[in-house]
């Protein structure tokens, strides 16, 4: 009788601040330079197979309980794990009980907001970042400021500036958010001298930091070739958070928080009325896969990324050429972009999309948006090398066809392909 | 250094809504008649472990992906058996794009509430219920109305009376939101005639229905010896929830939403904004599981919760004799019960936790708490049939001596000990 099709009877009574509806799924793009995808061939089945085993088999029976009786901070191995990696490489001293287990660092971010946040209240993010934070935020009607970046992070000279301009207002942000080790989306890491600048000048105008370190595992080299934590260095100005989605798998979701128990018991406070926990399964089967092999899945991981990140900066090179100025990251799944000004790359989404290439929208991942429209962010998690060659070359395509931009370069492909 | 006893710097930031902190975890207690907790003895581990691996086999290398590639609305096995499932027991014609799967039916709940609801705004809950509708809407600032029960749901002389009433203020709830298939707290199953009359007053004050059906997979004897799911009787004006934690195992977080596209879509886009989909692991293995061995699972699972009621009314009907009424509940988890109006069962809880009983007190479980403060929700999930009796006595010892009730009844052991 096809009764769906006549619709839901009351569509008058959705609430005013109920969004457009979601459209039915399409698919990822074929070059699917969005998002946090990872490498689909360093997932490790048989060893997660392995360690599901093990997991269910010494702790299957708790599943019957909420939380598996371990309370609403997490499944304990899993949270002995977290104490462990971030003591071992980032420099933060923290117990098993200092850490709580989330539904992926985004649940994190929300929690934190909440903890902090009430409308009109303003905050500080890097001016290129994270496109959830800032559709979070402005669902909460936050006012947000961007700091300037350099090749390091955060400008200390450019955050006081706006810190002492905000002070004159009357304004106290309610937080500083920063990836500090491997920012997203420009790759940076903050070196040690301006983190601790940034701790004194967050002391100096009562402003607490939120850290999210969700890629700092994933550096060129070895693991954590990076400064410590801001966590670390100061943890009673330091709300930290991380995730596993990087590291191992997005459609695993996972991540945790570490900050003083006076500010994580009130996170603990929301997120129980919310979730009744955080999945177990997938708590115990990656806290039984990584007590065992964190240091060399995370080795592999990254080599295999640096080498999908050279070869798309060669490709993006050979395609662009000097249209495109990338900066090169220290590590991550991402690489930032800026084309000529002339280019609104908004303008490229749709004829991108139907030549099978997504890619992450400047505008989107700014905090001033209009004035970043030549800016986008091409993510190589996910794509082979080889989808990387094509789609880039793909892009340029589009790009050339739609804004004469790249022009016919020395690139031999390019040339030869302009002149038939 | 222990840099954490310093506490965190800036507790002054908190937004006004912060909850108060969290305690520590104390652990279950020792005769833990709360919550949905199930029997650890029926969680099939090993054969989790073998679904586990056939399907990380199959997609596990799609974990790299958000959300495996399939999309916001789950992972499409899971998807399929739930639309079979809700066919062959629950009578609703579906197919998987119709199906959202949540992070437990808690995430649900959140959703629709989200969507529909303003602060202000009225629904109209049952007046036995369970505690997080009641808890979240408090939040929310929306008004409640409870609809008084029988032993066959929600009583239509008196929800009809409701809403008249309601209209003569001018206002149209939201919803009226039931669980019509092992009501929680009751225990009670609404006859088709019943469902259809609720629908008809629904379609007369254009009011949508909030269907929860989370224990409907519980009824003694054969799956699902109920009527069909109102959401079967007419999708347009229903919204229907379910859960995998009463079936399988609540410290896995997994529900499911079905309803019309107008309406799922919005939810969708809610859902998209906040969680970057549902845990994937946990997706697999239960659809691997379930799609081989739901009816047996829940026919065994059914079998022993009987068994353990039965030996609950035993122990209630010993230790309380006439001092307690039960609904006799016709599936599911727990008993609701009514002490004498002079106990208020509130004044039990903390004597109660000393002795190692944990109970549901009926004020939390209610529209109108204070009025039913003689009331309470004992849960024989997951305490084996010898520490329920235990703990019963145990609590019939904690409310005499705080009491006076129950009295010295023809109850061999309690006489003598009350003798002794």
């Amino acid at each position: 009788m096809n009764v769906n099709d006549a619709g839901f009877a009351y569509p008058h009574r959705f609430s005013r601040q109920v969004p457009p509806p979601a459209p039915r799924w399409a698919g990822n793009a074929r070059y699917n330079f969005i998002g946090g995808h990872n490498d689909r061939a360093l997932v490790p089945t048989e060893a997660l197979i392995a360690a599901a085993a093990t997991a269910l088999r010494r702790d299957g029976a708790d599943l019957a309980l909420y939380s598996m009786g371990h309370g609403p901070q997490g499944y304990a191995r899993l949270r002995e794990f977290v104490a462990h990696k971030l003591g071992r490489w980032r420099g933060i001293e923290a117990v098993a009980d200092d850490v709580l287990i989330t539904a992926g660092s985004g649940q994190g971010i929300d929690l934190i907001n909440q903890v902090l946040l009430e409308g009109g209240d303003t905050v500080i993010l890097e001016e290129f970042t994270y496109q959830g934070y800032l559709n979070k935020l402005r669902r909460l009607g936050v006012d947000i400021v961007g700091a300037p970046l350099d090749e390091d992070g955060i400008r200390m000279d450019a955050l006081a500036a706006i810190l002492a301009d905000l002070k004159r207002q009357g304004t106290t942000p309610k937080y500083i958010c920063t990836v500090p080790t491997i920012q997203n989306p420009t790759g940076s890491i903050m070196p040690l001298s301006r983190r601790h600048e940034l701790l004194a000048l967050a002391r100096e105008y009562g402003v607490p930091i939120f850290e999210d370190e969700c890629y700092a595992d994933l550096t060129w080299g070895a693991i954590a070739d990076a400064p410590p934590a801001l966590y670390a260095l100061d943890p009673r100005q330091v709300i930290h958070i991380g995730s596993f989605s990087k590291t191992l798998a997005p459609a695993l979701r996972l991540g945790y928080m570490i900050a003083d128990w006076e500010f994580l018991s009130r996170v603990i406070a929301i997120k129980s009325a919310g979730d009744s926990g955080t999945g177990a399964l997938e708590q115990m089967t990656v806290a039984e896969y990584f007590s065992q092999h964190f240091a060399e899945h995370v080795e592999e991981l990254s080599r295999t990324l640096k080498d999908k990140l050279d070869t798309m900066v060669e490709a993006v090179a050979r395609e662009f050429g000097t249209a495109a100025e990338p900066w090169l990251p220290k590590g991550g799944i991402f690489l930032w972009l800026k084309l000529p000004d002339q280019v609104d790359v908004r303008k490229l989404l749709q004829p991108a999309l139907k030549a099978g290439v997504a890619f992450n929208p400047g505008p989107e991942w700014t905090v001033d948006g209009e004035a970043n429209k030549s800016r986008l962010r091409l993510c190589f998690g996910s794509a082979t090398k080889e989808e990387i060659r094509e789609g880039v070359a793909a892009f340029a395509r589009v790009c050339r066809e739609e804004t004469g931009i790249p022009q016919i370069s020395g690139n031999i492909r390019h040339a030869a392909r302009g002149a038939s």
